[in-house]
């Protein structure tokens, strides 16, 4: 007889009755093998004592057996297996998956139970996103032109076969033009992997600097990718509280007196959610800290382009180039989000490092998108959108906000963002944002439900509010909504 | 005075000087900010005794260190850290950071120290490749004026906005017809995830499936990104023979009986490098074994589309849909490898999760590409190209192995493969691949060295031999440049 004490498990806490549980047992070792056509079944009695249960239980389990058809009844010999099985049975009981692992066709480790869904995905009705570029003022069609073109020219040919895990070296040495003019970063081509957006830095990044158990700072409220991507290498998240001028680098360093901590992630302009922007006095106190402590700074720059009212201030990575700092851009943020391209700067050790774990990613990225990139960084025309979207997304800033004032005086508190592309919005107490959400839904609009934003730490009533992506028609048509809502 | 002796490390067998380490380690200190603006240095008799090193050797450093512009030397008084201290350095020591780890900003790990650079980058020069596909073959420019026709109109302007992280719903629609028509595999959109090429589907399964230590199958020879993939999850890699009939099960079944394997990876056709192809009976008995033993089945069937003498066998997945089996392929790998396009199926559950993962990697692909392509599957335009490339391909697969039986008889061994695009050649024992390599490249023509075919238990004088890539005159040339030299 096969050891049926250790093959037959059974749980008396489970929601599955237990006769269930060992019907399933059954139908386990009937398909994967070990119980073959027309063996025998062990005794109810036997049975009954060999796994301590009643001897009704038993009996309950073989007649499941026999009804679902993997097993028969002959009269004064005992249960046998079907002599001819069906190849698949037809009913599976529905608790089968979740409350007995014996049946589940192999291990594996869902760390993702939990997470929140996406949210912004296209859609064809009204949205207020979570700060978004107009996709209708980037110069698509011109991108769209190279893009093709090159792929037609015989020497474009070339960028269809594999290339480097780092990207184009064109597009580095174009991206590493654009670094220095805009922000005074100088780097070189081996300093540039060119990513597919800014989340593909975070996680490189993350997966070179963080063991399970290793600390990183983080701010209080913070982008929740970052987040669950630093979860997802095992560390440990320390929450710095921010403040009007970003994160509070003083209880930093309070946290480093007593704790060794292997990165600090800041998005330095307009925190994300937040918008908040780090002061200058901040930004020398992280720098001079990581130099001290021996910590890597993640600089999430993805929305340095975008500074409506005096010059955005340099990049840590600027300052202190090459050292402490991994920086990290994104053009997914400032041209279309689906067209994925971003960079990540660093010593050219980490880079090659970066370089070798994204071949085991995705191999590289699509050479001839990056191409066609570099072409309009070359020609000027990047720089053209950058600055005609400046000046459309500041005009569009000032009228969402004056609406905001104007219209949701005591439901929703905000400061005028000094950049970026979204207003971080608290709503009054008594107003529940889901149910909001629910209803704008019924009435056309996308509004999201603030779950995003939420972590352990910080459950603020807030929302990012983008307004880059309306229009000023399509403002008052969303806001009219909202108002309709509310009031 | 500050603690030197701790500070101030030194190492006698550093092919770096003595003195120059002394002095890196007070530039340290100085950046750093231990040392402030106008400290003073301890007297170098002092320095001499508490680190145990030569006065001259401190007094050299302390010279250095007034040279480089971080220290002043004031007669009688001692050496200070210069008052005003310019913001870099104008010369770096160049050994500073191999050899003195007090100079690293910050600790990250390395894990790509020994990575083999990736081969077969785009050159404008005659090549042997590892077995792609002619990018000249493909609708490039059909797929380019789709992809651009869709961003112009206006119902594809949505899909520059984000996107499902499990690729476009309508591109998984035709995969899935696609996979029922060419393999019968029959699945759902939410079977299926788009990746970025066959290997994102390898890193993600890989993920998934494999905690350190846990054991994964694989062939003897075996593609080296995808070990490294599983190397690079901590997990412990068990190498299977393969023989003519694929992996041998036999010896899998043995393992088994003692060791717990989490998952098996197979390239049932045209095993990467040897491209012999599994036998009916092997697929069966290790569908069987893995629903014994409870694995899952990494299934790499990026070669799918290309088989010459008889109809290809269905895939694993196929017999066994949504249970033990993770099925990967791949459309860069047909088409144009710099176009990242593949695709994994598997059970909802393992694809949901797969997806969340992939958010944390890169958010989502390239939508507006992936709906240009399911244009080109919905209009057929796939299948021709796979008909016509097919039958291409098979004459240059002739071609190509008549001139290796003509012209390297006694050189090269090898079996015509019964798919795929390349030839495995074993090369004669005398000949040194590394140094053939070297040679074709002076001579114009890049083919590989064979390193990336090795790994610790499978060293042979071999190489994949790419035909596909080539035409025949290119065929002619190639061969007749490596026939000099091994001649």
């Amino acid at each position: 007889m096969l050891p049926y004490k250790s093959l037959i498990q059974t749980d008396r806490n489970s929601s599955v009755s237990l006769y269930i549980q060992v019907c399933n047992s059954f139908i386990s070792l009937i398909t994967n093998g070990t119980l073959q056509p027309s063996d025998i079944l062990p005794g109810s009695r036997v049975l009954a004592e060999l796994i301590g249960i009643n001897r009704n239980t038993v009996k309950l389990a073989y007649e499941e057996l026999v009804n679902q058809g993997w097993a028969e009844s002959i009269e004064r010999k005992g249960v046998f297996v079907l002599s001819k099985l069906p190849i698949r049975a037809k009913t599976v009981l529905p608790q089968a998956n979740k409350n007995n692992s014996i049946q589940e066709p192999f291990i594996w480790t869902n760390n993702f139970k939990n997470a929140i869904p996406s949210k912004n995905l296209q859609k064809n009705i009204l949205t207020i996103d979570d700060g978004f570029p107009d996709v209708r003022l980037a110069p698509v069609d011109l991108l769209m032109r190279e893009y093709r073109s090159l792929s037609r020219r015989f020497h474009g040919r070339k960028f269809l076969h594999y290339g480097s895990s780092k990207g184009s070296e064109h597009f580095r040495v174009s991206i590493g033009n654009y670094l220095s003019h805009s922000r005074g970063l100088t780097v070189s081509p081996e300093n540039i992997l060119i990513t597919k957006g800014s989340q593909m830095g975070i996680y490189l990044a993350t997966q070179l600097l963080l063991h399970p158990s290793d600390n990183i700072a983080v701010g209080m409220s913070n982008y929740l990718s970052a987040d669950d991507t630093f979860k997802y290498a095992g560390a440990n998240l320390l929450r710095i509280p921010i403040d009007d001028h970003g994160m509070d680098v003083d209880y930093l360093e309070e946290i480093l007196l007593r704790s060794k901590i292997k990165a600090v992630y800041v998005i330095p302009h307009h925190h994300l959610p937040t918008t908040v922007t780090m002061s200058a006095e901040r930004r020398l106190k992280l720098l001079n800290l990581a130099k001290e402590y021996r910590f890597a700074i993640i600089e999430d720059d993805f929305d340095f382009d975008f500074h409506y009212d005096n010059k955005p201030y340099l990049p840590l990575a600027s300052i202190d180039h090459n050292q402490n700092v991994i920086y990290i851009g994104s053009i997914s943020k400032t041209f279309a989000p689906a067209l994925r391209i971003g960079f990540m700067v660093g010593s050219s050790a980490f880079i090659e490092a970066a370089a070798s774990l994204r071949e085991l990613i995705d191999r590289q990225g699509d050479t001839l998108l990056e191409e066609a990139f570099a072409v309009l960084f070359d020609n000027g025309e990047m720089e053209r959108h950058f600055r005609k979207s400046l000046k459309i997304y500041k005009q569009r800033r000032n009228f969402f906000c004056s609406m905001l004032t104007s219209d949701f005086n005591d439901k929703i508190e905000f400061r005028m963002p000094e950049g970026g592309l979204a207003v971080w919005s608290n709503f009054d107490k008594k107003i529940d944002i889901i149910r909001m959400s629910d209803e704008a839904l019924k009435k056309g609009l996308f509004i999201d439900n603030g779950n995003f934003y939420k972590n352990e730490s910080f459950f603020t009533n807030g929302l990012r509010m983008g307004f880059a992506s309306l229009r000023e028609n399509e403002m008052v048509e969303a806001l009219g909504i909202l108002k309709k809502i509310l009031h």
